[in-house]
């Protein structure tokens, strides 16, 4: 019994914060933990930028609402919920991912949360606990599912050390050479290649 | 953060083996539990009955494929996945309900597994663990969600007593009755109101 543990942002989706900089026309919002390591002090950065300029949890929903799946994007997920158990891991917040779950079919998602005040401002919000993504495999596998993970970035590679198998897609070539281990995938159909190689069942191929 | 465990016959869907036997006209496939409460013994003696009958795999997915989800279901689903994650956990086999699972949108479920032979004859069948359902649920836990189970069986109670909130979907009148701590729901607007009644969180009224 094998269950596909999937990144979102990157993997399904643009990222999300880059997409709201660029439509809000906040540049500063795109920064990410490669200029800010600290995800604390990132997501305080962000939190306060969206105060100043009166970007209540509505107006950051309605500017996602907007944004598109990658292409081709549903269409493989569909493929994979044909052939596989899937589970979305991400580190994005559901109150920013559910424009994306509805367009794709509300596979079931793993992860965090915010706090909206009375206002509907952001106050705060939640990281459902440390190591997330690897703590999602590790209890598919106390479950005794065999874990095939597959991600874009630095934030998935803990999982695929967990995985019984992991696959790149469309990785920064610096990761990729990072972690020659992981095979890679730069379209859709390669990805469904590389799921096919990495399952122990004789799927019908793509 | 809350996830909905839900079972899968009798709540989404007709009971399967009972289905099967009225439509093989093989009525002893409808023997459950009640009758052999020893679940290898009763699996053994189905799969000889199968075996008796010449139905292979095929057979009974073509069976299963007439079958549509009860009436209402694939609404109520689509409303539970809208306000909750949601993942079906079963004592099915993953080769019964995929025809079923397509007609719901391919939810995530976690459930047994069948060998299926060179010529398509059930060869055996495979229990993922002991105690699925209750270990499904910890699993979830030790991932700091919520859980709110739902079911209608005697095979339900186990996670239950772990789950944070349960309910009762048409539970037979004496389990309903050994256990009185559960609400119950006999229809689906109930159902809902169970859901949004177990909830945390403050959802839309159904």
């Amino acid at each position: 019994m094998e269950i596909a543990c999937l990144d979102l942002e990157g993997v399904l989706t643009p990222e999300i914060w880059v997409a709201v900089a660029k439509q809000t026309g906040i540049p500063e919002l795109a920064t990410t933990t490669r200029q800010i390591p600290d995800y604390d002090q990132l997501m305080r950065n962000r939190l306060k930028l969206l105060k100043q300029h009166n970007l209540g949890l509505k107006e950051i929903q309605a500017v996602i609402a907007t944004l598109d799946p990658l292409d081709g994007a549903p269409e493989f997920l569909n493929w994979l919920r044909h052939h596989f158990q899937v589970v979305i891991l991400s580190d994005t917040f559901y109150q920013f991912a559910a424009p994306f779950m509805a367009k794709l079919g509300h596979p079931t998602l793993l992860c965090h949360n915010l706090t909206i005040d009375d206002r509907g401002q952001i106050a705060a919000y939640h990281l459902r606990q440390a190591n997330p993504k690897r703590q999602a495999v590790l209890a598919f596998k106390s479950l005794y599912y065999r874990c095939i993970a597959a991600g874009d970035s630095h934030n998935d590679t803990a999982m695929f050390a967990e995985a019984d198998a992991a696959i790149f897609f469309r990785p920064p070539p610096e990761l990729a050479k990072k972690f020659p281990q992981y095979p890679q995938a730069n379209t859709y159909p390669e990805f469904q290649t590389e799921f096919t190689k990495a399952s122990h069942r004789p799927l019908t191929p793509p």
